[in-house]
């Protein structure tokens, strides 16, 4: 039977994404930097590089434990998250005229979206450090993937989502045993109320880019888009940006990949793609900052974008100069013609956050920014079943 | 990139399950055998028993397309379906005294159940053959996914359902492109209203068992099952059955899997579990009878259980009784508790079908019918997200 025990990891230490301080990985719960700032995982490369040939990870186990070596050594929570399909959309390319257009698509993970990647990784280590209650603010998929992680592991989980959340997100992870509480206002309300309500001590905070481990189970996306790839990494990915922990975590990846050999130095431009109503991130991008000021008054019905700030910003604005990409925001309504347009040509019912990414993909072919045979990849992040369940959505004639 | 061609397959012929006439597979779709029972694709087996090695899967496409050379050879219409994860149920084992308890989590395949794998493999035949508009009567599930399929393969889709079916199935078809006609009764009374009303020929019937390859698709599970086990069947299967197509399918794949030397002659006792308001099969098992009546006003929450009778019937009869198995009969109450137990104690959003398994479990735990080691196989056939938006369900305090 493949049951996945602990694996052969070579995590070295925490290190912080801003001061660069250092402090090892212990059985404590690591939160952020004392300077304020996101830890990050770094390994002992150099081992994996002898250890671990790309070849090997043929007939691994088919989810994102397949990477054991550079992700964190404890016993898996699994749910069998990840390594999701890059799937061609052929039918969508040639309409556009662009042939070389895919989608990986999110939305086959457990809980229906890619926020099941983090919660693994991140619930695995927290239980093995004797974590018993998990809490979070959410706009929906993160705290559905935390409560079945946190059932899983047998941990009470404490929920708080803005009261705009869709209702089957709220039902969904009732369902899976959490406790959830509806507060006005946007995620980081949300995160202000946990954190004041909850108070100090007997809860771990699995918040974005809190704790270090969400992001580990994130990058394996980079990972994956290199494998999947023949590990020559596709020209372009366009990605929906909320707090931007995938986006983070696959250019780490493919930090880590081309240190192990693994891929050359070309990367994908980076497209980061966030709503009208709320586009911190292409503001700043825009203005040439390298940190982003809070949005005020979020609005958009795709509610994993409904993220007035993140605390990875500077990460998130360098990866994207880095790569020579872009970020651009587009109208709700453009997202729900996408995410019809995902369904209707090629059989993927995406989230409206799905749906951004073929819309901003529509604005980058208009202004020549992707070429014809580039290879373009669109991050579906989860199902649409969440989104459409009493509005007028985008239901046909 | 990894993109799958066409598939060296070794399918030979059509052959009736019933009266064993036998047809060639060729340009035509083919339907249901002149006899009125279905029609079963074989293969030359002694050709894939030499050509493939079990251990040659290793490797191959996470999708249950890796089994290429016992499914027709033509261009996949895929979005990723199968290879789904057998997950240990620990806590829940340890709770109940079974130590080798088992969850097929069918619920990440696309469009959320395992309809999805027998529509991949039937939509990408009749698209091969130049079928253009493709119908189905559905519970639910086998709608939304022949809507997707049939919107990657450009299909014009036309679906059947009762009219007592939940919403979100209604909407997430509707999303998909499919036109969707609801109708009294229960899913027999849609596939009688679907031939009326689209009348002869122009289209194609993918109802249950009418064509032969939804069933190749969802052989698929027993493939995997002994792939995921070592190629050591497990003891027990306990599967939700309406149609029956997964557990003839998964019979049928035994069968081959022996034949080829993969798996040797001791097979699972295969568990069939209905409702107690529509339980056509286990009313047949118990009266020792080969062909199951229809059941006169089928009444159960659990839409893909609310099917007064299968053209499989004695199919599935056969195979329960071959494999020394059963067939029960459970309450709604019991399936919703299943439910919410699934989600609670294994972070599973575990549909009532899913559900039900469990509740049969607990019957078979008290009767004595499985043992403390064994390996029983419960199949969570697919989410949850479909059924909870509305009433009160299983919400907890």
């Amino acid at each position: 039977m493949r049951i996945l025990g602990p694996a052969p990891s070579c995590l070295d230490r925490l290190e912080c994404s801003l001061c660069t301080a250092v402090r090892p990985f212990g059985p404590e719960p690591a939160g952020l930097c004392t300077c304020g700032a996101p830890l990050l995982a770094r390994y002992r490369l150099d081992e994996v590089r002898k250890a671990l040939h790309r070849e090997d990870l043929r007939g691994r186990i088919a989810s994102l434990w397949r990477y054991a070596e550079i992700l964190p050594g404890v016993t898996p929570v699994t749910l069998g998250e990840g390594f999701t399909p890059l799937l061609p959309a052929s039918r969508l390319g040639r309409e556009l005229g662009l042939h070389g257009l895919l989608i990986k698509d999110e939305s086959v993970n457990p809980t229906g979206s890619f926020k099941a990647r983090g919660m693994s990784v991140a619930v695995s280590v927290a239980a093995a450090q004797g974590v018993r209650v998990a809490a979070t603010p959410s706009a929906g998929n993160a705290g559905s993937a935390l409560a079945a992680y946190g059932a899983r592991a047998g941990l009470q989980v404490q929920l708080f989502l803005p009261e705009t959340t869709p209702r089957p997100f709220v039902l969904e992870a009732r369902r899976l045993g959490a406790r959830v509480r509806l507060v006005p206002g946007s995620i980081a309300d949300a995160g202000r109320v946990m954190r004041e309500s909850l108070g100090q001590g007997g809860w771990f905070d699995f918040a974005t880019l809190r704790e270090p481990f969400r992001i580990e189970g994130k990058k394996t996306m980079g990972y994956e888009l290199a494998e999947q790839c023949g590990f020559e990494l596709p020209e372009v990915v366009i990605y929906p940006t909320g707090g931007g922990t995938g986006l983070i975590g696959m250019w780490k990846a493919f930090d880590e990949m081309e240190a192990l050999g693994w891929v050359g130095g070309r990367r994908p431009r980076m497209i980061v793609v966030q709503a009208e109503g709320c586009a911190p991130i292409v503001r700043a991008f825009e203005r040439g900052a390298d940190r982003a000021l809070p949005w005020p008054n979020p609005e958009t019905a795709a509610s994993g974008l409904r993220v007035p700030g993140s605390l990875g910003d500077f990460l998130i604005l360098k990866a994207v100069r880095e790569s020579g990409g872009t970020a651009l925001a587009v109208a709700d309504r453009e997202m729900m013609e996408g995410s019809a347009r995902l369904a209707r040509h090629e059989g993927i019912d995406a989230c409206p956050e799905g749906g951004a990414t073929l819309a901003a993909l529509l604005h980058l072919k208009q202004e020549g920014k992707v070429g014809a045979d580039e290879r373009i990849v669109l991050f579906n992040t989860g199902t649409g079943l969440k989104y459409f369940d009493a509005g007028p959505g985008i239901e046909p004639g």
